[in-house]
């Protein structure tokens, strides 16, 4: 059931023993805006636990230690109202949190594609991140944000726009940022351990997907392998992949790049990156696959690399000589090679 | 002589054909800077010309085509008003420039250490960018801000501050971006450009100077050579270089990065990036550079690669150890190698 926010907050001020939900795979957003909901639930004199079906990475583990410690099990807690923050679908709780699925009281969220599949929900798809969701939430609640609060809003809004630098970065989005600084945040602090920051495994991993890249189209089209070899040498973990299929989309002239990641089972996940006109969720439509304008994806279970790339490249063309950006149009072959 | 931005403000209404300036290798600020007041001085129905020293960067040509075209020479034109935008010195207004070092009227700059070598200058290095301090200028003069102007402008404050990812980003930049974003800018697209665009040569200078990379005090201290050689083989021009300097820095664990050029004379330049509580001006004090404490620089004209990279190594090590961020001091060897 669709609440509006003014009656989220009734709940939440209402209540007195909460369970705090986070996705999968964990970002600053589902984080910070875990963290800050906590925080300010517990001034507010609530009993509040928190839990997330996979560990909090390195780089956010200073920031976000309080929650940690409400993972721990608390006896005799039984939770009155379970909220899931960021989470868009029941898939995303994880295999740890599977069980809590259908049992969630309060969802709150900014993805459009939300499951509704909690018994309320408050779902703001304008919000660049959930973490502004949270801090409307906050203000109607009345608490009193500290600096505390603030770098987890900051955090939360931030990672879930690339430092105000995607679309979907609004001008409000840029007004509640600057609210949170003015409470005390170190921002840039925060940025650099966001985006400033790498592994050593993610370095390696760039090093050698670099050695990776083909070119179509007079380099329109830009194409990155990772086989499991290149994975399995670098040590590479699921964090230390974020962001790296926009590499091929980056290089001057590229109007899709395409990353071709072959997965454990030997199938090939592919993920597409274009920029206007581009629309990479109808070349991957028709490979049972979808996404927005600007990304989307589609999976292979059988063929070799080499097979895919030439089929994926060949859609691509297609899309390209439809939106006139290509004059001729070279089903095959690397200008690098 | 200092004045107000009242005066300054005062003295652009007063004036009828301006000579607006901006400094060489010309990034997002000072081009921004300089499109935003030609474009609002000539909507005043004055007349303007644009010179630089250097080419406007591909990336810029879209955003800035207007100015490109106040380069051209018109006949019969003689400046009666000077302006300098972001023009920190005399060295910085380049060759093709330096006859007019000594011949500006109106300095408007945001770098503290600005040299004070206008006729009039204001001078606010609260400002993240001179964009910022534009921004207000034209408020001023009651300019009406149209989207191209703010589109100029949100470039200056968006490329000066790394997307507010810099602690130059401050409450009010946010705040003038959002006002900035309210006159129609797609910020999404300028920062796709400016921050999402690489040229294959930087992109094969990337790959390259990863493999140029040293581990030192477990580490803490990571090293990046340039050889000339690399240089040369991938055809990277000075903007392909922007920011390269801050990868080493990057690396998890690092305190400071260390990245050691060689010149076409054959000297070197060091450039040293560290996170608090590193004082990377100290370090290259040592050696007759300097800077800020979170990035700084010096040069040495003899020794081997190798041996300024003991040299500074070594240094860099008696520097970690006085901040009690070494425990033993390991002075020389490569845990990479």
């Amino acid at each position: 059931m669709k609440i509006t926010l003014n009656e989220a907050a009734r709940q939440c001020q209402e209540k007195d023993k909460f369970l705090v939900l986070s996705h999968r795979a964990p970002d600053g957003d589902t984080l910070g805006s875990a963290a800050a909901l906590c925080t300010a639930l517990r001034r507010m004199g609530k009993q509040v636990r928190f839990a997330c079906s996979d560990e909090i990475g390195k780089k956010y583990e200073d920031l976000f230690s309080e929650i940690q410690e409400l993972t721990k099990p608390e006896e005799g807690f039984t939770p009155e109202w379970i909220v899931s923050v960021d989470i868009a679908d029941v898939v995303l709780f994880g295999d740890g949190l599977a069980a809590y699925a259908d049992k969630v009281d309060l969802c709150i969220d900014h993805h459009r594609s939300n499951g509704d599949f909690a018994k309320y929900s408050y779902v703001n798809s304008a919000a660049a991140a959930t973490g502004e969701i949270i801090y409307d939430l906050l203000r109607l609640m009345n608490v009193e944000m500290d600096r505390k609060i603030a770098a987890c809003l900051y955090t939360a809004i931030s990672t879930d726009t690339g430092c105000f630098k995607y679309a979907n970065a609004t001008s409000r989005t840029l007004r509640i940022a600057a609210d949170l600084m003015e409470l005390g945040v170190d921002a840039a602090d925060i940025n650099r351990r966001m985006f400033d920051t790498m592994t050593r495994a993610r370095l390696e991993l760039e090093r050698r997907v670099l050695d990776q890249l083909d070119y179509f189209y007079e380099g329109r089209c830009v194409t990155m392998e990772i086989p499991r070899s290149i994975l399995e040498e670098t040590g590479a973990k699921g964090s230390d992949l974020d962001g790296i299929t926009s590499l091929p989309r980056q290089i001057e002239g590229a109007f899709v790049g395409v990353t071709i990641r072959e997965r454990k089972d030997g199938g090939y996940k592919l993920s597409l990156r274009g920029q206007p006109p581009v629309d990479c969720s109808a070349i991957c439509e028709e490979f049972g696959g979808g996404g927005h304008k600007g990304a989307a994806g589609c999976t292979f279970d059988r063929g070799t690399s080499q097979e895919i790339k030439e089929t994926i490249v060949a859609a691509v063309g297609r899309h390209l000589k439809a939106l006139d950006l290509l004059e001729e149009q070279p089903m095959e072959g690397s200008e690098s090679q």
